[in-house]
Parts: structure tokens; C-alpha cells; sequence
């Protein structure tokens, strides 16, 4: 059942299974990080971190100790050139119902895979559709890697076609938040765009990254609520997440878009990796 | 970490643990059932089964052999004069990331719990408030008892009131829906009401038995979109869920309200589950 290159840890133990009663079992009670492991170290540990922090702090669950994250994933990460970290806390077990113990244990659960294969298109571009399947709004939800994700489930099973790499989902008033497992960036004349994420989505380490960037580097970037239908005039798209990092997008739908800027950024968002 | 009166059952097997794998894990990739038992047996089994089943067929997961369900529930429930039986069903382990296993090995999980302590509210009738937390909005999702429950827990710790027994909840436009872990009826002008779920809220088997009952007894009742400030305007209130049965409600937020209809009701539907 497990793939022979996976480790796991669960709250510092060798294991492959977990209490039953686990109410990330029984509710998705909790939140998970997606890392990339590279040069044998957790890529952008500190925003994986912060953003874990303010998941919890947002559900209440208690921060586990990040000294213990770091040990335990500095045990999974030692040794792989490549590969990836899925840290997963959830409020532990017990409480009765959906009411939450009144002294939580958390649970860590931290497993290590191997790296994806095909990743041909990470580099040389991605092509994309629209899901049917809607984001509900929830704003006490939005921005958090919770682990409630059956709408990016749904979103996902829409399409089996190798050839499309993601889709993208929208809001129920028609608004595009991002993909399935990406954020999206949007260019239009000379300045990028990334939907506004304070009813739904989640808020991803590599977005901020993008961010972060170009604020750095005086490039125009702006969280604005964007229409499905002002895609089609946008001049370039970009998805992104911790392992893809930025990858332009050569078609939405069918249509095609040009990938000069997507590309440039991608290059400098390389460099900027390897300086944080 | 389990209550000693808990036993478990893990694909017919006895066990405390699940595989670290499983998508109901990482994702609430699954759906549950939470069944009264009495005297032995589970109570309204045909009618948890077609929720199931339909819950299933939503998130394209595989349904179970209902005899095998049938014969591990009966294991449970033999010489269990009052009992909970809870069946979690998984779309199991694998897949990549949120896309599924092109075959998925559905993962049964079935547990007994011990029947809830302080019930004397289920007949006395109930305290109620209202949440702050809202319920997102997704057709894809709504009606059925999937694994992701994060705005209900959230909804339920919103207070630690022993004296309040249920909260209630709406969706953005200022609807409400259901209470955190019960369905709601509204009596006004002589007739039933209870919340249009098309959009949010699960539809409880017990929702659906009050509306079988009443529908067989000649009693008006309507599905219909009911706004949170319509409340103040009942005649009388009601929830519902496989446990508690109907329960009259004696307040909500403050505003205290009659019971003598939802009694008649709550003594109905009694009878009414004998012959069913």
C-alpha cells in the first residue's frame, strides 16, 4: 500500500497507520503543509511554518513545537536531493462530537515521497481548463491549508486527459480563485494580478512567494477579485505552488497565450529561491 | 485513548489504527453515518444506507456491500440494548495528490460508542444560540454527510455553555440552514418549515423521517429557503438529528417559545419509528 521510497513519522515514530479515532479522520479536523525537499533541506521551512502557525491559530489548535518539526523533518529531508515533505497536524483524537477537547493533543504526522515524475510541463509550460465543480465561500476558512479539500477532489476527477496539467475553479459568483492544487498570476497590461483569496482558496507559500518578489524587485503585482471572464483577455497566466514553483500557462480552454514574461519570472524566481 | 466501551471494526477486522494513507485522512475524502442503535439493532438502517449510497455516488467513490455492512454492523449491535454506531466509509489510499485511484479500494471503518450521557434536553427540550461561523455554499457537497466538517466544529466551539444544547447556522446571504449537528423545523401559522438544503446543510435521516411522518399523517410541511430573522416570528421551534430524535426547542438566543405542538410531534415520531 505504501510506495517502497516513502518514510513517515507520526508524532516522532516510525509508523504507517494512525489512531482511528483521529478527528482529522472523522472531520478533516486539521491542516497539512506541502514541502519541497531539495539539496537535502524543506525549501521556504520559515513560510511553511508561518503559515501553519496562523492555520492553527485560526482553528485552535495548538502550535506543535517547531523545534520538534524541524528535528523530525530534518530526519526525513537528510540525505534526498530531491523530494517532498507532507506535514500533516491534526487536533489529535477525542472530544465528543464535533465539540473539541478542551486540552487538544495535536498529532504530527510527517511523510516523506518521492519526487514527482513527468514534470517535462513544470518547466516548458502548463495547459489548463475550467472545473465545474464551485468553491464555496467561507471566509473563517479561506487561506489555510485545512484539510477539508473534497471540492479540490471533485475539482481534480473532472478530467483525465494527461495532457491537461490543472484546472482552474471559481466561486459560485463567478470569480476564479485558482487551481485545484496552484495559484494563479494574471498579466495585464505590464501589471500581474492574483485573485483575492478572502472568501476562499488557499493562501500558498509559493503566491507569497511571488509576492514577495516582485515587491522586491519593483514589479507590479496586485490581489484584486478577478472575473473567469476577463482571462480571455489577460496577456499571460502563471500557476504556482511549492513544488511547480512559477509555470506559465500555454492554453486555458483551448486558447492560447504567449509565455515570454511567465518565463522571465520563472527564471528569476530560481534565483530568488536559492537566496531564501 | 479509546473509551473503553468503544469497539472498532477496520474493513471487518478489529483494530484501533488506519493506514496513515487514507484520503479521508488527508482530505475528508469519504462520507459517515452516525445510526442509533436500540435493542440490538440499528435504527432506520435502509434509510442510512440510501444516504450513504448517494453520498457515494456524489463523490464517485465505490458504495460498499451493503451485506457486508449489514453483517459488521450486526457484530456491533448484538446485545447492545442502546448504543451509537458511527460507519465511516473512505475512498481508501492512493491516487496522486487530490486525484483519485482510477480504481479506489473504499475503506470501511465501523464504531460502536457508548450511548451519550445527560440526555434529560432530548425530552425536555432545548437551549439554542446562534453561531457566528458560517456555512460555505457548494450544490456539489451540500445534502450529504461527508468528511469535511471543519465550519460545523468550528460552529460548535463557539460555546461551552453546558446549558446551551445546539447552535444554529447560516449561509452568507443570511439563511440558516441547520444546527451544528441537527436539522431544524419551524412551526408558523399551523404548518412545518424547514430549510431548503440545496445548497448547504446535510440532509438528516431524521429530517427525512419527519417529513415521510408528516407527509403520511396529513401534517403541512414545506421545504422552503427560511431567513435567520424570520425565527423571531415561529410559533414554535424544533431539532432533529438519528439520536435525539425531535426535540422541541425552548430558546434561541434569549427568546423563549411554546412546545405543546413539537411535544405532540416528538411523542408522534416515536410511535411512528416503532413501525419502522
Amino acid at each position: 500500500m505504501l510506495e517502497t521510497d516513502t518514510s513517515i513519522l507520526v508524532d516522532g515514530q516510525a509508523s504507517d497507520s494512525i489512531a482511528v479515532t483521529d478527528r482529522a479522520l472523522y472531520y478533516g479536523d486539521g491542516l497539512f503543509e506541502t514541502i519541497a525537499i531539495r539539496a537535502g533541506k524543506p525549501q521556504l521551512w520559515q513560510a511553511h511554518m508561518a503559515r501553519l502557525q496562523q492555520g492553527c491559530a485560526r482553528l485552535g489548535i495548538p502550535m506543535p513545537d517547531q523545534v520538534i518539526l524541524a528535528s523530525e523533518a530534518g530526519q526525513l529531508c537528510a540525505g534526498q536531493s530531491q523530494a517532498v515533505l507532507k506535514i500533516l497536524i491534526s487536533r489529535g483524537s477525542g472530544g465528543r462530537g464535533y465539540r473539541a477537547p478542551s486540552a487538544p493533543c495535536p498529532r504530527r504526522v510527517l511523510l516523506r515521497y518521492p519526487w514527482p515524475a513527468q514534470t517535462d510541463w513544470w518547466q516548458s509550460g502548463a495547459h489548463l481548463i475550467h472545473c465545474q465543480t464551485p468553491l464555496g465561500c467561507n471566509p473563517a476558512l479561506a487561506g489555510i491549508k485545512h484539510l477539508n479539500r473534497l471540492e479540490q477532489v471533485l475539482g481534480r476527477n473532472e478530467w483525465q486527459d494527461e495532457g491537461i496539467h490543472e484546472g482552474l475553479m471559481c466561486d459560485r459568483d463567478g470569480y476564479v480563485i485558482e487551481g485545484t492544487m496552484s495559484n494563479l498570476f494574471a498579466l495585464r497590461d505590464g501589471q500581474w494580478l492574483t485573485p483575492d483569496l478572502s472568501g476562499c482558496g488557499v493562501d500558498g507559500v509559493m503566491r507569497q512567494a511571488m509576492l514577495s518578489m516582485c515587491d522586491e524587485q519593483g514589479l507590479a503585482c496586485q490581489i484584486r477579485p478577478i472575473r473567469v471572464s476577463e482571462l480571455a483577455q489577460m496577456d499571460e497566466l502563471l500557476i504556482c505552488n511549492s513544488l511547480i514553483g512559477l509555470v506559465p500557462v500555454r492554453s486555458l480552454a483551448g486558447q492560447s497565450y504567449p509565455i515570454t514574461q511567465g518565463q522571465q519570472l520563472q527564471q528569476a524566481m530560481l534565483s530568488w529561491l536559492e537566496q531564501h
